[in-house]
């Protein structure tokens, strides 16, 4: 886990059970930094490199991790997959396509929910995702080391995911299936003016609206028929009340109706 | 949708209900390449650019396109938002935050599940998502124009996503919320289904009505100073533009607003 105060309050305590990202014999050190940056954007913090082919640390994946660079500074670097997943007990191979392998095939919602379950089941376990290098992909013998094969089903016309777009997808995948930070949708306390503007008219204001709507329209012969009448009522206050009004909708729709009739009969 | 052979072969007949991608005053070609891309692993096709900034086309969103060239060569530009989403009967605004707004505010599954619906009520129905620039993203009347905004939940301690990566995740997000590539069921006869009353009203029906609206307040002088003028106005299409009128609603709105005004001055 994250090894720094700094990194901590990056991360949170939300993403201890994150899985970890295992780069199998990455290429350019520019897409190890964008990986970072991926899986930080998505709460997974440990990174883990198996021989990578320019040596490490690389200079190339501090400048294209946006910030992420604590990640780089802590990600472990093994010889072999065998050592970089030997204290996992979940492991999920990432693979364009099954490989004829017999195992398992995941897309990312199901890897999600799948690592998950092994988290509920015990804490202490940890899983982990792997990825292989730019140009190959994983070997055979990589994806024997994992319990079961992840794959993003994509346009089957044109599958063209860069390293770091395959980590975005995968790990966001799993921070949403079970979103730690949830409700993201919650507004920051607005200030008691704004409050009362954004906060919904009540029935009652919204039919005194339609009663004087509906007296306006009267006056100027819109129902042409008491047959119709009903009806497009009916029709108005749908509208309105499905539209869910804020109180400062129902002012500035008085005020519209009101200008519109020319200042003169809006009561 | 894809106009050429080639493009068709890549995005499949799967693709027709894709909602549109608008990038509204993108900065680095490079970056408009890049979502081409990530657009069309998705098998999202419908690429609209609002002012670029260096012109278009620009051969670097070509370079970084990375065979998803046919997308660029399709985009369709405009001057202003408004112009893109004129087609449109559902649009969604990609904001880091609500802003204040009063709008659902959705993660991209929940967008997800709202376009299929919105297709599946009408398959002529399009949809479309709006992503601001690079530097300060949408502003407030782009975001008028939304029916709802989209919000990526991510670590709150480190949100740094770039343009074609918040594309990836939406379209992927659609991609998966319901397999395009399943037979899909025979689309109901359009003409038919245009006339139904409670078929959406498209972006470009409710701007007429709000031009006229607004031509007729400012006749009677609704907007007491040109400093209010942008945020009345803007209050107003918040809340026609989130209520999400029916074309029959919007026939329903002139009739009235055309009653109000003594059946006089409304055209």
């Amino acid at each position: 886990m994250a090894g720094t105060d700094s990194t901590a309050k990056k991360t949170g305590a939300a993403a201890i059970n994150a899985p970890a990202v295992i780069l199998v014999k990455p290429q350019l050190g520019e897409n190890i930094g964008m990986c970072a940056r991926a899986m930080l954007n998505c709460a997974v913090t440990d990174l883990r490199l198996v021989a990578p082919r320019d040596g490490w640390p690389n200079p190339a994946a501090a400048a294209a991790a946006s910030g992420a660079t604590e990640l780089l500074d802590n990600a472990k670097v093994f010889d072999t997959t065998q050592e970089a997943v030997a204290d996992l007990t979940y492991v999920l191979a990432t693979t364009a396509r099954g490989r004829g392998m017999v195992k398992d095939i995941l897309d990312p919602h199901a890897a999600a929910r799948e690592i998950h379950k092994h988290n509920s089941a015990n804490a202490e376990q940890k899983c982990g995702i792997l990825f292989g290098c730019e140009r190959a992909g994983l070997d055979n013998d990589d994806i024997a080391l994992a319990n079961a094969i992840l794959s993003i089903p994509l346009n089957p016309g044109f599958t063209s995911l860069n390293l770091a777009q395959a980590v975005l997808l995968v790990c966001f995948s799993w921070l949403s299936a079970e979103n730690p930070f949830k409700p993201a949708a919650a507004p920051e306390a607005p200030a008691a003016a704004e409050q009362q503007n954004d906060a919904p008219a009540s029935q009652a204001e919204i039919e005194t609206l339609l009663k004087h709507l509906e007296s306006q329209l009267e006056l100027n012969n819109f129902f042409r028929s008491a047959e119709q009448k009903p009806t497009l009522l009916r029709n108005i206050r749908n509208f309105f009340f499905r539209s869910a009004p804020t109180r400062q909708d129902v002012r500035t729709l008085h005020g519209i109706f009101k200008c519109l009739t020319g200042n003169r009969d809006w009561k």
